[in-house]
């Protein structure tokens, strides 16, 4: 092997990693060359179930699995992790809405946060999966001093890959021919999938496209897929979710294709007049390491009114939840730009 | 794309499927050049939590995964299909014993064996997965009039992974250097994980492995592992036999690696002294998708014990569902003997 990579998973219990364990062990997403040492964190009430899960791992006898070990404490569980996947949050239920989640969930990110800067690398990436994904990373980035922005991001894969099923199978072709896809905003019913500016096989969609298919159905099926898959399966997507996560590290570590690019939940910074300081989903290419938001985009008027709503939404949950931050969203964004320099 | 392969899975809305089926769909095991098509059998009371799944596996935007299709009856979920996966069985529960599993399960293997002979390809393959795998893979091939006993098999991959781990983590390698370990047997508490024949690097293994901690622990942490699994989750294995499930068909439809051999459960014809007619783990080498039996390992005394318990647990299990087969085990094994010819 040529390398380890240290990756520490939270809500490692959780319906996600059931499936998303095992893909990580197997050797997805980092590749044959890296063997991997998992990192699982639960809460105390948890450990038990955990300690299965574990078993299980170790009854793969998997080559690049080097070690697993559990924590119910995220200072212990963050030492020394090239890697933080935030999936422990209360899973939404058929009967809870929005507003409940951000209030019963962010508070645990304060605390990740702070563990994340005081003892993960200082070149750790963190992907912040738990509802209010996007908040959440706020919170996390925010509490975890000396880590940069660029090493934060939410999970807006899901919401991505779904909207690139509905077209692939609308059109009738296979999605890796669909490049140039946009979610915009909000992990949440306000997100925007952007059809304008897709390509197949390098050329413009608008003509294969049914539009008034995507602006009156698509974009409704995309927003409320989440509440679909819930109501027939009682419980939230979690394989899918987990298959999002791969492709999203993958694409975070490796770099996405040329001439493509993927959404993914990053600090912004004012890019398409967005408030700035939100974590907030845009069209990004990853190199190096880093995901870098694609700019120069056109948005027309049908587009801009979409981003706004989903941005007015990501500025109400901030406000929401702005005793967690422990400094103002102006100081916030002045230690942005100050880690950028 | 070179090539379509069509599975169908049954209890695909099980705990296994939640893992197995992306994983399939991604392209394991049958490899990047291959499409997929996935036929998903349930019970008609579990069709709407499968379509859950489904959706599921849409949001993924697989490019391999080239259609998925519902059924509630094996004999349009069986149609045309390459590989059939049967998981769908009664799981243990912690107060569940064998024998009241092996009255609750086998009914279903009859009814999906005819299916199977009716309208599968004639080369399907099928892995029998739903305990009790071994005696539901003999009722299934006894019932699927046409198909040849080389094209049923029941996973042991669990087992011989579970055995292989522990063998890894005791002598501290990585367990890709360990080789030719075999499980004989039943796939339950009677199985027999024989290090006689392991090889480390080439080398024989049993200078490196403490005889005592093999004989007196490991044996029946390997035999008890399922159990152990079921007391810390509360339900039985499941990512870690999707895993089992995926190596099995890699080694079923690629060859197992030069120099090294599985486990496999297959029909007996008398190999090592074992009755013929039960579907027995055996050490088997795949080569142009047909697992053989490796003859001529020496067993000694105990290994030969060993081996006689599990022997005669299968056979009461066969005297247990005779009613199931549509002939005599002596006619059965003249149907092998002419298949073979």
């Amino acid at each position: 092997m040529s390398e380890t990579v240290t990756v520490a998973v939270t809500g490692a219990a959780g319906n996600v990693c059931q499936s998303l364990l095992f893909r990580l062990a197997a050797g997805e997403p980092f590749g044959p060359d890296a063997s991997i040492r998992l990192q699982l964190i639960e809460k105390s009430e948890s450990m038990k179930a955990l300690e299965g899960l574990a078993m299980e791992l170790e009854d793969c006898a998997l080559p690049l699995l080097e070690s697993v070990s559990l924590h119910d404490d995220p200072v212990s569980g963050f030492k020394d992790v090239d890697f933080a996947i935030l999936t422990g949050a209360k899973p939404r239920t058929p009967s809870m809405d929005r507003m409940q989640q951000l209030q019963e969930n962010p508070s645990i990110f304060v605390e990740q946060g702070r563990a994340l800067g005081k003892v993960a690398k200082e070149t750790v990436k963190t992907l912040v999966v738990g509802n209010p994904a996007n908040t959440n990373a706020l919170i996390a980035w925010a509490n975890a001093r000396y880590l940069p922005h660029h090493q934060f991001s939410a999970l807006m894969r899901l919401d991505h890959n779904r909207a690139l099923g509905f077209l692939a199978r609308k059109i009738g072709i296979n999605p890796l021919r669909i490049k140039r896809l946009t979610i915009w905003g909000n992990h949440a019913s306000t997100l925007f999938p952007d059809a304008s500016h897709l390509r197949i096989d390098g050329q413009p969609i608008r003509m294969a496209l049914d539009m008034n298919w995507y602006r009156d159905i698509m974009i409704d099926q995309v927003q409320q897929r989440g509440a679909a898959v819930i109501s027939c399966k009682g419980k939230t997507s979690s394989s899918s979710a987990a298959q999002a996560i791969i492709d999203h590290l993958r694409d975070w570590r490796f770099g996405t294709e040329e001439g493509d690019f993927v959404s993914m939940g990053v600090l912004s910074q004012g890019e398409y007049g967005v408030t700035p300081g939100l974590f907030f989903s845009y069209p990004v290419t990853c190199r190096k390491g880093r995901a870098e938001v694609v700019e120069g985009l056109d948005l027309d008027d049908f587009c801009r009114r979409m981003v706004r709503v989903t941005e007015e939404e990501l500025v109400r949950e901030r406000k929401a939840i702005e005793n967690l931050l422990p400094m103002s969203p102006e100081l916030l964004l002045a230690r942005a730009h100050s880690e950028v320099a």
